[in-house]
């Protein structure tokens, strides 16, 4: 998990954005994984903080800071990482993985500030603009259709920058159910089968076996458990009282 | 990587969206990362293949499936995976991180259909939506503001999936059973819960629900699909029939 001073540390900056809906949705995103901090330079559409569809995002587009060029709106971060689509446009900037950039941001970030550059819809970041990174960072996208939609890009990196593959992991798994209790369902399931005629019709030897088996295949969690064995006692109940369900 | 089987194997399922540019987005993002198959459950707008600014994703677009039921949707898949923002709303279900929820889709992904449900804009998936899920995936939003948008949701999710390039993949075992089958069992079980006074003993409202989800917590392979549905027509026919089992 990065801390608040941390998420606070990196800048989003979006470079000559086109349409202040797509400005509006980074914001949402940022909004979403904890950053604060959005830098726009040179928008196209100066009004841009009245972006509407920025559900949750209108404290990160109050606080946005507006600047005339790349230079000054990254001028305090001692990390500069521009992103892109292209795999080898720029031989002159090392491009790396999204998860490998994204693991050198997370680092610098705990005593730096850092700045992410994001291009315009219509062609990315221009060459002037990536001569201000120390490099490039790729999100994954296939070949043929690599131009990703502005709010989408924001959202996947900074999901990057906060997905940690150490933090620790809630436990998922349900509590087993026991073997004892695994077993009070396969007798009950078993006396279900003679009582409605299903073990005869087989004539298996190994029924009782194959049916244990069956039963552990289920990995009943213990809460479930409790469930199955009452619906079965209800069913052999149901078929031993001989009753039809429509004569009482 | 995931290879275009795989790819062509995962079905991005929206639930009752909204606004069509939403499902456009959508597709986009599921054309950035080379996902084809789109299925939309009962979209606000049926036009929603006319929906705009989803640049390069005119063919996912065109080739989405229109379904009216969730169950319809999802049926020839044997995983099937809802989202949610929320940390804990269903105590029902097995809430993963994203990551090792999608490290279990793309090892399903390798022979089978795997289904991912996003609710819509205003309130996610519904407590039914999410009743045929096998367990949800939860993306990483700060506490603040857990509302994603749909688009941006989507993105993330399925980055994350073809994020993991080097991931040795393990065939799974048995093969799982399909949606349909696991809710014909469903369907099954609930008339065995009727016919026994199951279900009039318990008058809960959503027994429907809770029984889907009891039968997904299942997991169960396609040969003991076979299995059980077998063992509960016999049951369902015994019940039915009205005989004890001693007076044939």
């Amino acid at each position: 998990m990065l801390t608040p001073a941390e998420l606070e540390s990196l800048r989003v900056v979006l470079v000559a954005t086109r349409n202040p809906l797509n400005i509006g949705a980074a914001a949402r995103a940022m909004s979403n994984f904890g950053f604060p901090r959005l830098r726009v330079v040179n928008p196209y559409q100066p009004a841009f903080r009245e972006a509407r569809s920025a559900v949750g995002a209108s404290a990160v587009l109050e606080g946005a800071a507006k600047y005339k060029t790349v230079a000054e709106a990254v001028a305090d971060c001692t990390l500069v990482v521009g992103t892109t689509a292209v795999r080898r446009r720029n031989l002159q900037h090392v491009v790396r993985r999204l998860e490998d950039g994204a693991r050198l941001i997370r680092k610098r970030l705990a005593s730096n500030r850092v700045a992410i550059l994001f291009g315009s819809e219509k062609s990315g970041l221009s060459n002037e603009d990536m001569s201000h990174c120390h490099w490039l960072m790729r999100v994954p996208t296939s070949e043929q259709n690599i131009s990703m939609n502005l709010g989408q890009a924001v959202a996947v990196c900074l999901y990057e920058l906060v997905r940690d593959a150490r933090a620790p992991r809630a436990p998922e798994k349900l509590a087993p159910a026991t073997a004892a209790e695994v077993e009070r369902i396969t007798t009950m399931l078993l006396e279900a089968l003679r009582a409605s005629g299903y073990i005869g019709l087989r004539r298996v030897a190994d029924v009782e076996q194959r049916m244990r088996r069956l039963v552990r295949r289920l990995h009943l969690p213990a809460r479930d458990a409790v469930l199955w064995l009452g619906i079965l006692r209800q069913i052999v109940w149901k078929m031993n009282s001989g009753g039809a369900p429509d004569s009482k």
